[in-house]
């Protein structure tokens, strides 16, 4: 993998304002929605997951996407995401001006219908019509297929290593430039996570995407140090650990950016993100968010003792 | 490494009834301590630290450990561990009948004043003692130095790579049998665990003992995981995390013994460990404690639907 000068070794992409958001009953205020993106973005995250496209009788919380969109969007050198779950969202998502989508496409048959009412074969159609739309009104957009339940379902539960590489090599025949495995679940384990990024990159080569980690069972930071060991550079977390699947019954717990950030940075893996900024940018999300639970155990123990980040670039 | 058929690639060394029992301020009646420690056997840990040898004034929680010692050892295949800080409690130990000890010599200078008032030289000298005694009255014994702050001190700061491996090796060197890592401050990060474990390896080879992480920072399963590619084979876990370093301001949590055993089960490394059975070990630790938090995501989330744990042994 080549990088540029002074990228960092690893991009966390944020996924808080669209995962978390979505995921809690209350609905962020728009105005403090762009205070707690201004904070994460003052903290240095270059990717942002800032809303998701889909009908506001299903999830007020969003009904203010393309606003949010707009307003992420004055911010520079930040890659806008959103999320969209079928073509009448990515029309909306890319008129409103997002630099990148992600569309959830399940590994898990009973997962597909469950969430989305649709077959993966379905779902890999409204993606290749998503990228036809792309390619019409707004081709400089990148679309990522964010493969979910890859590590197990909650509905049907095992999955299979060949739905996985065949859910992302379908997606990507459909023509996404990146498919991510996401541990919709939380069943994940570090051996499973090596495999499966080293199958689905046997298939797809370095159209391999992000790892998009829960912490349901504690394990989330060590299928993170996996997924990194096998190469992956790219990792989903939401600040504060909101989030989670709502339609995926018991499971919960995004990887918390500020321990995923601290992981990194102490290992001497740098991120980009400054560990005490990105701190910091849990007072907005709280104060968006009264009374709304989030977690963080690099928050609560606080930095260690003499604990310098390193300015280590490449 | 060889290891007999059917055993367990890796082994758990449950601290609870030690570390745990000594960081709460409540003391955990001695029946209570026993139906504990019982569970712990029947869901098949086979080496449980189940007390320390200190004056009872200074911990009256321990203040039963002969006690506790002869009831543990009243179960078969298990490995009575008591952790001493000094030749009189070793003395105590031995004559009570433990398998093996561990004493815990700080590679930070400063913790091992603020820790037990003694220079790392004098603990050495004290391990010395400790195996001069143990060749004389229960030859028979294992003595396990614990290195502790060896990733980080909440006092001093960083310590360095080479007090860390001067301090395994002088444990050795003064006739411990093992010497093993603790991130007594919950400071290590993986890459830091890689590396030191991979250079007291080198120094004392399979002499090398167990990794006993904490989760202070979030990162103690990626600690155990990054421990595990390098060879180790002995973690250190607490039932429900309780426990930590009362003597290193700001750093609690162990490792929760039932996620671990979930994170290695699920990779298909056997502890020996029956996931239910360990979960089921939680419930005579609440009753001992009433009112004391304790941790752990696996039990909290539930094992994932259709999860079994494999039978595969080597």
């Amino acid at each position: 993998m080549s990088k540029m000068p002074n990228t960092p070794d690893v991009l966390i992409s944020e996924v808080g304002p669209r995962d978390g958001l979505q995921s809690v009953k209350a609905t962020m205020p728009t105005a403090d929605k762009f205070r707690w993106i201004d904070a994460l973005v003052a903290a240095g995250l270059r990717e942002i997951e800032v809303c998701s496209f889909v009908p506001a009788k299903h999830l007020p919380q969003m009904a203010d996407a393309a606003e949010v969109v707009r307003h992420a969007l004055t911010h520079r050198g930040v890659t806008v995401m959103a999320l969209v779950p079928n073509l009448r969202g990515a029309e909306a998502a890319l008129k409103a001006g997002v630099h990148k989508l992600t569309i959830p496409v399940s590994a898990s048959a009973a997962h597909s219908m469950a969430n989305v009412r649709k077959t993966r074969e379905e779902m890999m159609e409204e993606v290749r019509a998503i990228v036809r739309l792309r390619d019409q009104i707004a081709p400089g957009v990148k679309i990522e297929a964010g493969i979910s339940t890859a590590f197990g379902c909650t509905i049907q539960g095992e999955v299979t290593d060949e739905d996985v590489v065949w859910t992302a090599a379908g997606c990507i025949e459909a023509g996404a430039e990146e498919a991510g495995l996401s541990d919709t679940t939380g069943m994940a384990n570090p051996a499973q996570v090596r495999r499966l990024f080293n199958k689905v990159r046997a298939a797809i080569g370095d159209k391999t995407g992000a790892a998009h980690m829960h912490n349901t069972r504690g394990l989330g930071l060590a299928n993170c140090l996996a997924a990194y060991d096998v190469g992956v550079r790219t990792f989903d977390a939401s600040l504060g650990g909101l989030g989670g699947c709502p339609y995926a019954p018991g499971a919960s717990g995004n990887v918390v950016t500020e321990d995923l950030v601290f992981m990194f940075e102490a290992m001497g893996v740098t991120t980009g993100v400054d560990i005490e900024k990105i701190i910091a940018a849990r007072a907005p999300l709280m104060a968006g968010l009264p009374g709304e639970p989030i977690y963080g155990m690099t928050p609560e123990a606080g930095l260690p003792k003499g604990w310098k980040q390193t300015a280590r670039t490449a």
